[in-house]
């Protein structure tokens, strides 16, 4: 039966519309963009984000216009109301947002383990939302399953891994907490149908650290934050593999039982490499799992002359690896990777019979959604897999190069310049942790309230360059330590002129202090 | 001090990006827009989308164009290569993976829960791409942060509460595992920091036609699937409240706690709506807590004809509600909003010092980021957010009626018509589950083999629909019912005569099986 007899049939748009209760595609509750009601107003949307992308990374314009959210409301009528509002006030609602919000493509956002804005990536994102997709058939999502697939084979090939088999997550977070669920499962597969109940108490260990997602999935899947067992860390922020030892048996001793090690490659603040190789040892001995959260400095992997701070990661069990943070991919892109093929379904597959038909006429291995504990899922991989594809694994490399030279310029700079110290003399990744230490404290380090007067000068530089919005750069304290700035380099497009801006920025700031 | 004299100092991008190492800004691996460099790329792709989103939802267009993965690979080279690729072949990677990916637009996709392309939304996606934000904390999502605020304080107001709290989620999977979380920490504070090791065993229910991530969720959060107890429903696919209270007595004589049930208000298959008042009963008897999974019949809330299929809502401790399933918002779109004021933090919050620092310039009450299990997160907010302000609440009104009229139509139609079965005589949300009987087996329902030929139907029929590409519409099992489709209608466009269409469509499909 040829097509061409079916679309004889079909309805016309523009005539059927306006058959039903004298309805006109006008009216604005009609969910299907049309070329002569919503072009222009597309079009004109389309110039807007133009403009922003190119102006929001120059340099000359602000990273964030901070208003209190008193006043911001005034700015914005948040509320939602009965009556549609005319597509100006929609302009002026996209204007004022674009304006309002910060501009995390900017050179000077340095405040998370995310920034910059890939225009390949950009792009692609657009195109995201124009498929408006949910990847978990391939009957639904043919192209964007078949990405994923090449995406994470890609990246399991980078760790070392022939075989294996990963997912995408909504953030490293939730990637960590799906290494725990198949940590738990790879040791007493019951779990998924009996649950934790009568079991002995299941102990993981990761360094006090790491990131704090271990711990808030942790409590989220029931194992209790308390079971999250901290190993100390030695002074350059790297896990005590002896203190790991030793928590192991302390956990035997008191009848529960280890059954996971997360360590961390790039640890949030002070972005350091924990020693994989010597925790793999324990976690063979003790038969735990061991996951490496690599969210952050997973990027590494990609430089011939950085990879080495991983070095062991294939002797891991599963991997978390955000391509968002160190790779430059918008947020959010993040992946877990595992060795063992087959566990992430055998752990979380529900065989829904709605969703995923076994009796369909093609292979349904493509349909690979039950995988995962979501259902619906956003694409996270097109926006990656064309910035990859204009980069070249090549240019992966290239940039990550980059973001270290860059960090290592401005440690060097502030290493012996007044004013500035280092918290680790020799930071592995491109966080790069000091303290500013105004003139009026200047030297006084041996006098009683002297932590205390520093711990109080990073909130007030921060208030005052978030105010005139000329930079963003988080602060925080660690352990003993007073608050300290961390300086996050993952955008590429940085030269060492701004690190020289970075450092004048922080003598002005702090100035007076 | 005047921000002028900040500027002063600013590198300017075009004279910096040359002075390091003789590199170009032409680089392919540095991440930053520039208008000369990428203006020609970035316009013509915006120019594709335009194409695109007008092509991609007419009548006249396939909803899919299938081809075997193998096919496919060979039309689009998935692999990542080392080199970059050109820009022309970039565009053509997006051209091809616009032209195979399906048209979730199109109103004839009515395959799944989600489907539409709302072109103020679409912008509102766009729009969130190119800020690229995350959002936890007010200083680095201030205007996203109170239209989060916002928006669910008025979903919150549609249910019936005049307080609470509520979180976006990445789908509706995941919203209902907040709600168990939040119910067991209701239950058992201890929870959190000890887990589940020691207590009795904790019981949950939801009737035998949720959807599956009540299940997918217990285990992943260590409950067990087994702890999921299945409640029958009636013949009308709701749940049956007498086997809830026999199910109840049951776990409590084993020994068990029983602490929750989740509730359905639009099944997945059916669109049943749980009795929730008479559920509610129940819940207060035991001390259970009530969740209530509208992820998908939710939307009715916004329509005075259609939300006393909800009656009761409001004694609910939690709702998910998905705006991208009736409402129409773009994938994805999840809420889970709670009358509880405090416990979505309570629940959940890690107090990480390097993200939720205390001693911020501003009130840090804002910084709602601790309130999740994801750290970095994409803002799924305002594409709903401008979506909603451009219809007005009386638009999302006019579009859940019409979709109901379009439901409630092709029922009609369909009553009657040889070769067509209702499988719910009455259906009260938008799905339509229906057999279509071929000729060759019509009237011989009393043959031994009528319901294994009956079963093999649907799967031929969805075969020609996908290759021809003139309709994707689902089909499943339920219990002992062989093999039905199941029309799902969110898309407002859709007209009576797109319901004729797809009657007769059945009919040419189907006709020769």
């Amino acid at each position: 039966m040829p097509a061409s007899e079916a679309s004889a049939e079909r309805p016309r748009a523009d005539v059927v519309i306006e058959e039903i209760d004298g309805a006109s595609s006008k009216e604005a509750f009609l969910s299907a963009p049309d070329k002569e009601i919503h072009g222009q107003f597309l079009h004109r949307v389309q110039q807007m984000l133009l403009d922003h992308a190119f102006q929001s990374t120059h340099r000359e314009s602000k990273v964030t216009r901070y208003v209190d959210p008193d006043r911001l409301r005034e700015i914005i009528d948040m509320n939602l109301r009965k009556e549609p509002a005319s597509e100006e006030a929609l302009l002026s609602y996209i204007r004022d947002t674009m304006k309002y919000s910060v501009k995390t493509g900017h050179p000077f956002f340095v405040n998370q383990l995310f920034s910059s804005l890939d225009p390949y990536a950009l792009a692609g994102a657009w195109v995201t939302d124009s498929l408006n997709p949910s990847v978990y058939t391939y009957e639904v999502s043919p192209v964007l399953t078949l990405m994923e697939e090449s995406v994470l084979k890609e990246m399991r090939s980078i760790v070392g891994w022939s075989d294996g088999d990963g997912i995408f997550a909504p953030g490293g977070s939730i990637a960590n907490g799906y290494a725990i669920s198949c940590a738990r499962f790879h040791k007493i597969p019951d779990i998924k149908a009996k649950g934790l109940h009568g079991l002995p108490r299941l102990v993981l260990f990761t360094s006090e650290d790491a990131h704090y997602s271990i711990k808030k999935l942790a409590a989220f899947e029931g194992l209790g934050s308390d079971n999250v067992y901290p190993v100390k860390t030695d002074a350059r922020g790297k896990m005590d593999v002896l203190h790991l030892r030793e928590l192991v048996q302390r956990a035997k001793a008191e009848g529960a039982v280890p059954f996971m090690v997360s360590a961390t490659s790039g640890t949030t603040v002070l972005g350091a490499f924990d020693p994989l190789e010597a925790i793999h040892e324990v976690c063979e001995e003790e038969g735990m799992w061991l996951h490496v959260d690599a969210a952050w400095g997973g990027g590494a992997l990609v430089s011939k002359k950085y990879r080495h701070l991983l070095r062991g990661i294939e002797k891991a069990d599963s991997v978390t690896w955000n391509p968002h943070k160190m790779l430059a991919a918008p947020q959010q892109c993040s992946t877990l990777l595992t060795k063992h093929k087959t566990i992430l379904a055998e752990c979380h597959s529900a065989s829904a019979q709605y969703l995923f038909q076994k009796d369909k006429f093609y292979d349904t291995s493509f349909d690979t959604g039950d995988k995962h504990i979501q259902c619906g899922r956003r694409a996270d991989v097109f926006k990656f897999w064309l910035m990859w594809k204009a980069k070249g694994t090549d240019g992966l490399e290239k940039h990550v190069n980059r973001v270290y030279e860059n960090a290592e310029y401005f440690t060097e700079k502030i290493r012996r310049r007044p004013g500035f110290k280092l918290v680790l003399e020799e930071p592995e990744c491109t966080n790069v942790t000091f303290w500013y230490v105004p003139p009026s404290i200047r030297g006084r380090d041996n006098e009683p309230e002297y932590n205390q007067k520093l711990h109080k000068v990073a909130p007030l530089i921060k208030e005052r360059m978030t105010r005139e919005g000329t930079m963003l750069m988080t602060y925080q304290p660690l352990k003993e330590l007073p608050n300290f700035f961390r300086l996050v380099i993952q955008n590429s497009a940085l030269t060492t002129s701004d690190m020289d801006y970075i450092v004048s920025e922080f003598e002005r700031l702090g100035r007076n202090l």
